[in-house]
């Protein structure tokens, strides 16, 4: 059986048309499918109006207490309940999950000897029987990156880990294309140049690509991702531009992560 | 199948040691249950902070497009997911809901010709199917007041209201208990003297204490709410403090509103 994972960030989230073109497209994916969606702007803006100061450690943002609190706000209540509703509206049957409902991703808060990452839950398991069932009730799932650690507390994970994991632990069940949207039109052996789309790309090329520095830092979590879902079962990934969706499930656009 | 529903409010949700305790008693009641939860000072607090001046007419907060934002954030967001960790802590299978979530309640814009109630929802349908799949999937089912109208919008439901037209929708395959829980140990002769709890009540004797002014104003929308879902099919309603729970239930402490 078929199963779509579809990741979207805030380049689409936060612009109103982007996301209505994104989400017509998504309900008219046949089949079996996932949407996990990240933050945006809004987590930053309604922290701002709240002057709850971001902490950066490395450039990256911590999640502390505050944080956790607006994200688990905005990720889960406002984004999620907004698409959810935006989806029926197009006839789409979706239901809108943390991991913590139906415990369906256990994550446990990271620990580091130096950094203190705040809440950030690193993933222990996905509860692939319930998301199986529900999956098999007809229902589309749509997941925020908030996550638990069954011991009551939430914790804020990767949206790219969050859509990797269930596609990881759904693979033994369902044929898995996982898709990761971003603002490119793929893997690009040129950051400045869009047509520069590499449209294959194995574990050897992306060893060379990366020896002799032509991926783009920001790529290399995302492909590493991809190789990692690759190595764990998941049948294909695909990276590419969420407005190229058809195109992208279709082979036609993007790029497609392969063993090799 | 013997099926409970239980609403508590802000008395519960905005005391952390007095929602622990409820969530103690209410993942240790058997058997299948949904947990309905308003809002609370919270949602007041952050719309405070974000500088949302609350629109009141005749008293009732009205749910303009900014309160609905933070309704959205602080009920299906933040209350919702951490009552649902909090019962996965507690080893209670809980999964979170809000009306858009599976079209589980489907409601539509309040319309008045001389008020404007803003995104308020008045419930058309309940989804029974999706309902009972999930509780037949042994989840406690959680839900937050936010629901949707079937065209992307969605619309803040009254708490106590989305409980009753879930215990009527349900009340055709399970024997249901639907319990209003609030900061009175149930319905009152005297409402400055929490001894003079009313254990049985019908239709008739409420008319007498309407007629005979007994009745204090705050419980009469909650009352008439009872009896509406009796008539409607549901076996039980029980109203009284969320703090009693195991006794309400088991008929020792609260009001029972009965058939007469």
């Amino acid at each position: 059986m078929e199963l779509s994972i579809i990741k979207i960030g805030g380049n689409i989230i936060d612009d109103e048309n982007k996301l209505a073109a994104f989400l017509d497209a998504f309900a008219a994916v046949p089949g079996k499918k996932i949407l996990v969606h990240g933050g945006g702007k809004l987590a930053t803006n309604t922290a701002e109006r709240l002057g709850i100061r971001q902490q950066l450690v490395d450039g990256r943002r911590i999640t502390d207490a505050e944080t956790l609190k607006i994200v688990t706000m905005v990720y889960a209540g406002t984004i999620n309940k907004n698409i959810v509703a935006q989806l029926q509206a197009r006839r789409c049957d979706a239901i809108g999950l943390s991991g913590a409902d139906g415990n369906a991703i256990l994550t446990h808060k990271r620990t580091h000897a130096t950094t203190d990452y705040g809440f950030a839950g690193d993933v222990d398991s996905v509860n692939t029987s319930l998301l199986t069932s529900l999956l098999l009730l007809e229902k589309t799932l749509v997941f925020s990156p908030i996550t638990h650690d069954g011991k009551g507390q939430l914790l804020n994970t990767n949206a790219d880990t969050i859509a990797q994991e269930l596609a990881r632990g759904l693979s033994s069940t369902f044929e898995i294309s996982l898709v990761y949207t971003f603002e490119k039109s793929g893997v690009l052996l040129d950051a400045t140049d869009d047509s520069s789309v590499i449209s294959r790309i194995g574990p050897g090329y992306y060893q060379e690509l990366k020896d002799r520095k032509l991926i783009f830092a920001g790529m290399i979590p995302k492909l590493d991702n991809a190789f990692a879902a690759l190595r764990s079962g998941v049948g294909k990934v695909i990276i590419g531009r969420a407005e190229e969706l058809p195109l992208l499930l279709a082979g036609r656009a993007g790029t497609t992560i392969v063993h090799e």
